[in-house]
């Protein structure tokens, strides 16, 4: 059986998650956890630093599940566009309430608050990850090419929380756009006639 | 002077969007707003009326600010841009929280609540000037290229909250990208040799 802090940290991830931040006391979370609050304030010294801890030990999974697995035998291209699709499988699903990593910035007001620096980590994680396969597709600004991908993935599922709605293809389709603009612009670059 | 109603609605506006709904209470708001509680509740029923109805009021100087004046001689290709080029200025400064129906919708977890429709209204007359725009300029799916440009614009504006930083360009490139993008596909379609 998980032990009262390994309970109270999956009970934080998915109540933060699935409620909000501000909206699930103490009182509940302990509750929910089956932990008693002097237990918890034996394990943790304040709420604060429960929601950077569980965003800390649950922040892995989220962001390797929209990976492919490596053998999975993908183009760089590919690879990409998989993290758009799987987006698009999870902002259809009823229990899609955005990125966890966003949702924690945007609740705190407080990109000095630990949990901040969490979900900046590990929104940084996926960045770092389309920025090498724009070098391998040798896109001539790979840096700039991840914040764009990174920026579409976080605008889209902005949209599929505010609307309640699936995406529809839009990530993929918005994706493969820069995708491709990027790429076009360093053929023109690359070509003669264009000199 | 301001009515009590008006000086609640204008500190709601503003505390809920520098400091979070769920961090403002009611006795803060009423204090900062120098409203007693009693007249507070026989204004709004509750904080849930007060959050969507602030929003409400204030939501349209928020969406207008990004809206070039219509007498400024831009084309639809450059109106387009001056959204991002706003958003730019914005995300430079250090009072910027992202966006408030972003935020709401986000903050309250629930797309059923007053204050999320409130937003999502909001959020789609930016969508629908974006669309006007790309109508004008013969795009071959201004829905699509409308929704793309929404999804940038927020996560973009979701990339400097979380990085308490500029956006150093990134809008006004992304923006840019798609608009060409849309563009020379148009272009290659219509080409007999592309046939």
């Amino acid at each position: 059986m998980a032990s009262p802090r390994e309970r109270l940290l999956s009970t934080a991830a998915e109540l933060f998650y699935s409620e909000g931040i501000g909206a699930v006391g103490v009182e509940k979370l302990c509750q929910t956890a089956g932990v008693s609050k002097r237990t918890m304030y034996q394990l943790f010294d304040t709420k604060s630093d429960l929601v950077a801890e569980a965003l800390r030990t649950h922040g892995p999974r989220t962001v390797e599940g929209y990976f492919p697995p490596d053998d999975a035998g993908l183009t760089p291209r590919e690879r990409i566009l998989h993290v758009f699709e799987r987006l698009e499988d999870d902002a259809g699903r009823p229990g899609f309430h955005g990125c966890p990593f966003v949702n924690t910035s945007v609740e705190l007001h407080d990109p000095s608050h630990r949990a901040s620096t969490v979900a900046l980590h590990f929104k940084r994680l996926l960045e770092s990850y389309f920025e090498r396969l724009a070098q391998q597709l040798d896109a001539p600004d790979p840096e700039v090419l991840a914040a764009q991908l990174t920026a579409v993935f976080d605008g889209c599922s902005v949209r599929a929380v505010m609307r309640a709605a699936p995406l529809d293809g839009l990530a993929v389709r918005t994706a493969a756009a820069l995708l491709d603009a990027a790429i076009t612009s360093e053929v023109i670059d690359t070509m003669p006639t264009a000199r």
